[in-house]
């Protein structure tokens, strides 16, 4: 998939001239000398880091990527890198939506993928502490044995790697009842730009001593820092297995005002997840099940801890009155079938082709009229946009279906317009997956000139080289 | 309370020369002009922004109190300001206990305790648009309508404002569960130092485009910008009452251990306080009870919404283990009686003198520890140091009680050794209160050089002349 003409030129674009003698490079020599067994030239390697998950592929490949495996190897690199004004693309499982992650010509790759240990796991202090690569499935396989787990929860869990949740401030299916990785993370050891070492937030619960780094860094994309160590807030594993109930509806709009009657409603539903037409048709595709006959749409709600029957008889009757046709899982291989039906949602896509997801979020009470835009985008565009939903909290996956590697112009305006909408409705470009490189150009759009000063002014006083991911989230300022 | 010896000489400190013909100043003059029923100089109130609930005072009054209205009020503040070179002092209802809103000579005061209206209550969207002037209880009044509530719940609620809580990113009482004010603020709405607006975080749940300047502003102690709007997230009000439990021990060392195996047990309690004996016997004097026939320290402990009861069952069996003398209430007149022993015991404190509240947090399991180390600080200063302790989260308020103005050498001295105690176990200087004035000069030793050398560059980039706030959070820079 190509660049949009804006976006292209710049670092992490890859079409810089690359270095074809890598390995002649004096920052890769450098590299090679002092860290010998971590730096990895391996051409596989290297063009595997010019894409991530996003669809975006850089041009032309990095230098070298340094496979770190302590926090003096990542210090290591950033001096090398400062000495020789080489920007640093930190990276983990490359599982990143929005090209936060992709190195490209001229640019060194610091993997802290194989930096995967559990330092502590403090059952006394509701915490664990952690290095960046661990992958969120095997963390919570580990804290489960204590009763324990961290709710961050992306549907990418079993590839993705803490910190990478980190770096992105990452969401998933449970944040309306759990919020997002933000108040989950109570501490961050982060090497800077030139090698030094800070130490962000508390060991704590509470903890108001200076600015709140630990936030700031939390959702930066790799621009500010490198991330080395988390100290993780847990908590502990709800009793008893959730309720899960599964509603098909007539309309996506009956569906929807179903999920902003439960939210108004004061309900506290632990996930609560919408498929649209498209979604349905293309899963019942893929099964080969006749799922249209049933509905046009459909709604999976869990309860989850103390009270979950009462709450899940709530629900139901909520889901009722407004049309759906419930069912309520009656044991667990049940519930595991109907969130089944849910996960095959983005195979069932990719079947079809190259995914374009996006990824907006709007007040839950505007999730109706933000369904309604969808159809309305695909008439005037003559696109489909099949759009899945994390209802619980109003964020959006309208995923548009490409053919081949080169994204349409009308896919591009589509897209443009979805943006505006969310903007216009009081929403956001993302709500989880980042800027990155794919939405940078919108920016400034969402936060102003004004915000947009400030935070290249933080990003200054952190990286005054700008040499930690340049060109993601912001766009190279104007010569 | 005079401050230290080498917390003296700065603006906010009040030891600048005042100007005694503030009318005649031309940032006064010029503030008339352009805000002619905005700005006060009646001595009396100019005397009261001297002070906050620290016990500490400014030696000389500011210059005048701009009580803005408007957001234009506040803007066009900021704009003279700036144009003058004139520092600025954001204040709502001075009842923080850092120093933070301590006014001096030479500065100017921006009140914006009279802004306090409630803009918006959305069900649908669980959040509250309000003014920062709001009180927390009265904003926690208008919600209750709706069977919503705003979590952060600092014991002042009745007298602090919502704006002063986002300021400090205060706690409360029931921070363990429902976490402190960053988890429960969406977006804020901010004058930057030279008047320009800003409009930080989202009105969704999920958002994450950009740096999280809205988590950066939140416990920025009024010197990064003037937080004019707030977007609030919202709780469902939980059902039903909740139930309190009480239990006498015979040691502070058993309360301690008894609630760290509640934090360690996973139970999710609302609300666990701790009394130790001296505040017991504070208590008892005040009320004149016969309390500490009944035990040496006291735990009080609320559990809420769904499954209240049965964790309550979970609680008493701890507590009785841990050899807990325990009471559950049996109606909300005897659990109201329950907490009024709690909320007792700062009346019955400053009954006997000055107070200085002390605000260390330290992992909870830790907690005995750290009470030990209290008491050992008593016998090698030779002071008493009544402790209150919200122990769901770890965090302390040992307490000074001091006769007359002067604090004397011996309390500074086991303030310090406990400021010491707290980073050792891996905790802070401030789990609540802030730094403000009081505590700058530990700051350093919490955040390490590098760190603090970035939070000065984030003050740099939003307040290049360093007019907000000046002197607080961080000392003066040496020339």
């Amino acid at each position: 998939m190509t660049s949009r003409p804006d976006t292209a030129g710049e670092p992490g674009d890859g079409v810089l001239p690359s270095d074809t003698a890598a390995t002649d490079d004096p920052v890769v020599a450098a590299l090679r000398q002092a860290l010998p067994d971590r730096v990895v030239t391996d051409p596989e390697v290297l063009a595997a880091c010019t894409a991530d998950r996003s669809g975006h592929r850089a041009e032309a490949p990095p230098l070298a990527v340094v496979e770190a495996r302590e926090v003096a190897d990542v210090q290591q690199t950033c001096r090398i890198a400062s000495a020789h004004g080489t920007p640093i693309v930190t990276r983990a499982a490359g599982t990143g939506l929005a090209g936060g992650a992709i190195a490209g010509g001229g640019e060194i790759v610091l993997s802290t993928r194989a930096m995967d240990r559990i330092q502590e796991i403090s059952p006394a202090d509701r915490l664990a502490v952690v290095e960046p690569g661990i992958l969120n499935g095997d963390l919570n396989r580990a804290l489960a044995a204590h009763d324990l787990w961290w709710a961050p929860d992306p549907a990418s869990r079993d590839i993705s790697t803490v910190g990478g949740n980190i770096a992105m401030n990452a969401g998933g299916l449970l944040c309306a009842k759990y919020g997002v990785t933000r108040e989950a993370v109570l501490a961050l050891t982060v090497v800077l730009a030139d090698g030094r070492v800070i130490e962000t937030g508390h060991r704590t619960v509470k903890g108001v001593s200076g600015y709140d780094l630990c936030a700031l860094l939390i959702g930066s994309e790799g621009t500010l820092g490198v991330i080395v160590e988390a100290t993780l807030r847990l908590e502990p594993l709800p009793e008893g297995p959730p309720t899960t109930i599964g509603a098909f509806f007539d309309s996506v709009d009956a569906a929807a005002r179903a999920a902003a009657a439960i939210t108004a409603g004061g309900h506290r539903i632990a996930l609560m997840e919408l498929m649209d037409e498209p979604t349905l048709a293309a899963v019942a595709a893929q099964a080969d099940q006749d799922l249209l006959s049933r509905g046009r749409a459909h709604l999976l709600v869990q309860c989850d801890g103390p009270g979950a029957a009462t709450l899940a008889e709530s629900v139901v009757a909520v889901l009722t009155e407004h049309g759906g046709d419930v069912e309520t899982a009656s044991d667990e291989q049940r519930a595991a079938e109907l969130l089944a039906l849910r996960r095959a949602a983005l195979p069932a896509l990719e079947a079809q082709g190259t995914l374009l997801v996006e990824d907006i979020a709007v007040p839950r009470s505007r999730l109706a009229e933000t369904f309604a835009a969808i159809r309305e985008l695909e008439a005037a565009h003559g696109v489909t946009i099949p759009t899945t939903c994390h209802a619980g909290d109003g964020n959006l996956h309208p995923t548009f279906v490409v053919d081949g590697e080169e994204v349409p112009a009308e896919v591009w305006a589509a897209a443009e317009a979805l943006f505006a909408h969310a903007l216009a409705v009081g929403g956001t470009l993302t709500g989880e997956h980042g800027i990155g490189l794919l939405k940078r150009a919108w920016l400034p759009d969402e936060l102003g000139a004004e915000q947009l000063q400030l935070q290249r002014g933080i990003k200054a006083v952190f990286d005054p080289q700008g040499l930690l991911n340049p060109g993601k989230v912001f766009a190279r300022e104007e010569a």
